[in-house]
Parts: C-alpha cells; sequence; structure tokens
C-alpha cells in the first residue's frame, strides 16, 4: 500500500513537471510574438519534444498503476483524471507550437498597430492556466471553479479581436496576412484557456465524483 | 467473467454509437455548407446535446469497469484506449458544430466563388474518420495505418486553402468574411482528420500496446 502511495505521488510529480514545461511554453510563445524574440520561439520548440515524451510516459505510468493495483474511488478517479489532464497539457504545447509559428511568420513582416491586446488575453489565460494546476496539486475546489466562471471572458475577447482584425482588414488590405495571424494566435489562447477549463472540470471530478462537464450537474 | 465481457461489449456498442452520430454530425456539417441547408445545421446542432451525454455515460462505463474488475493487458488497453477514443469523437462532434456556425454565417452573405475545394477535402476527411473507426471496431491494423499515412494529405491541403484564399481576400477585400469563414472550415475538417490519426494510434496501442504517437516507435 505504502508502494502505491508512493507512485501515486511520482505520478503527480511528473504531470506537475509536465505542466511546469507547458506554462513555461505558453509564457515563452506569448513572448516570442510580443517581443520578436526568436531565442524565445526556438526555446517553445525544443521543449515541444520533452512535452511529447513526458506524455507518453505518463500515460505509461497511468496506466500500470490502473493494471497492477486496483485502485478503488478516490485514486481511480486521481489515475484517469491524471490520464485526461495529461492530453490536455500536450495539446497545450502544441498549441504554444502553433503560436510560435504566428509569430515567426509575424516577425519576418514589417510591425503594424493592429487592434487586439494580445498581453492583456494572454495574461488573463496564463492565470487561467496557473489556477488549473494550483487547483489540481492542492485539490481546491474553489480554484478550480473560478477557472470555469473565467472561460466565457476568453470567448468574448477572442470574437472581440475577431471582429475588429476583420474590418481592419477590409481598410487595409496590405495588413491581411498579419492580422490573420494574430487572429490565429487569439484563437490558439482561447483553445489554450479551453484546455485549463478541461483541467478543472476534471479537478472537480477528482475531489467530488462529480461531471461537470456539459453542465449535467448544478454546481 | 462471461460478465466482464459483456460490459466491455456494451462499452464497445456505446462507443460505435456515438461513433455513428459523429460520423453523420460531420457528413451533416458538410452538406449545411456545400448546399446552404439550414435543415442539416439543425440536425448538428440536436446531435451534439446527444453526443455530449454519451460522452459521459462511456466515460462514466469505462471507469466504472476500471473499478470494479481488474483487467490486464488487453482489455485494460482497451478501456483505457475507449476512454481517449471517447474524448476524440466528442472533439469531433464540437468540430462539426464549429462547421456548422461556419455555414450559417456563409448562408447569411451572397454566394461566391472562392479558390477552396470543401466537398474534394471533406470526402478525404470523411473516409479517414471512417476507417479509424472501421480500425476500431475490427481491430485491422493494417485500416489503422492507412489512416496515419493519410493525415500528411490534408494538412497540405489545409495549407493550400489558406494560400489561396489569403491571396483572394488580397484580391478581393469584400470577400474576406466569407474567404475567413472558409479558411476556418479548412482548418476544423483538419483537426477532425487530426482526432481520426488520434484514434487510429489508440487502435495501434490497443492492438499491439505500442505507443505510436509522435513517431516514438518505427512502424
Amino acid at each position: 500500500m505504502r508502494h502505491f502511495i508512493e507512485e501515486l505521488n511520482e505520478l503527480q510529480n511528473k504531470l506537475l513537471e509536465m505542466a511546469g514545461l507547458v506554462e513555461a511554453s505558453v509564457h515563452a510563445s506569448v513572448r516570442s510574438l510580443v517581443d520578436r524574440d526568436e531565442k524565445q520561439a526556438i526555446q517553445v520548440m525544443k521543449n515541444e519534444d520533452r512535452i511529447n515524451v513526458m506524455e507518453m510516459e505518463i500515460d505509461r505510468l497511468a496506466t500500470r498503476l490502473l493494471a497492477l493495483q486496483q485502485p478503488m474511488a478516490k485514486d481511480l478517479r486521481f489515475l484517469t483524471a491524471a490520464m485526461k489532464i495529461n492530453g490536455d497539457l500536450e495539446r497545450m504545447g502544441d498549441l504554444a507550437v502553433n503560436m510560435v509559428k504566428r509569430a515567426i511568420s509575424l516577425m519576418e513582416r514589417p510591425m503594424r498597430q493592429l487592434p487586439v491586446d494580445i498581453p492583456h488575453m494572454a495574461k488573463l489565460v496564463e492565470a487561467m492556466v496557473r489556477k488549473s494546476l494550483d487547483a489540481f496539486s492542492k485539490r481546491d475546489l474553489d480554484l478550480a471553479r473560478n477557472v470555469l466562471e473565467s472561460d466565457d471572458v476568453i470567448d468574448s475577447l477572442r470574437d472581440t479581436a475577431y471582429q475588429e482584425l476583420v474590418a481592419h482588414m477590409q481598410k487595409e488590405p496590405e495588413a491581411i496576412p498579419e492580422a490573420l495571424d494574430l487572429i490565429f494566435v487569439a484563437r490558439n489562447l482561447e483553445r489554450i484557456a479551453d484546455h485549463a477549463t478541461n483541467i478543472a472540470e476534471d479537478v472537480v471530478y477528482m475531489i467530488h465524483g462529480v461531471d461537470v462537464r456539459h453542465h449535467a450537474e448544478k454546481m
């Protein structure tokens, strides 16, 4: 039994290590974009390989724990939540790579003033990611719920960015490639927030055994 | 033991039922777009609720089987694969809804000739989805590998669509909203293909116990 608890801790630690890498990638991808900084972009590309390897390691460990032990209730919920969070983290790493590709495309073109506040949106999204991971490591239900409430704000920022950038494209067609890059950056940020929301939902399920996806249950 | 096998079959059947709904949604979303058909769009919206409910049912069933039984090797791999495929199917349903939103936005605007062959791309993507699900239900490794090989074709179609639609936008700025809708449709189709690829990877793992994600192993 002691051994099993140690292995569960190992799984949690690996997941938090991966989460740290993913957070660093998201942050670096935003910096590469805002500061037109190639070094940050390269860092994100490097992190991706490590994140992919970690995803497979974590999956193997979680599957082995499901197989070798007969985890009940709480531990089982932790293991299935860990597998899902693992998948969400890996996708977040991919989305950071997508953002970096847009950042590089933007570096190769003239700098323009475009009607979208990426740093503001990124700050909110990074806070959601942080909170969802804190909620996981501290088993903090309030924090998880706080993440779930933030998702609509990000959706609405993305919609506003979309409308304003489309209007700008029509006024200044030569800015279309740059405006499009930023539409996709806003979209990638919003998808990162979606994955933070997924993690928060998994945390609620892990703690309470209640599935809050698709608003199945009143919170 | 007989009981466990029956429950595994029940899980597989539920998953295939959900897969059928998702396939119908993807197909209807493409039809709503190509035929400017609102009825097909409404069908996709209706399917989504059912898909969301099924996702939660399947998760509950898979988790219960993991908890109550002590599945080994092959059955364990089936159960973890089923949980992942379940998640992929649900996302594919969401992407069909995204396409339908673009279809509705396009119906409200004048019809234009734009340089993208959505029906061709959709046909290839739907074939990938079909094959990945057949590979799952028949435990067919060759079919799964065939899906993995198709993914690059779709990526390249999406890239070509992107370039041509951006060039068109610059020539005809009044067509920007419609061209953007189609850029996102191409992107949604490509993401559906990604999920079919994920399913094919899970099928390979389920049959062989080999993780082929991120090209970890030569196939």
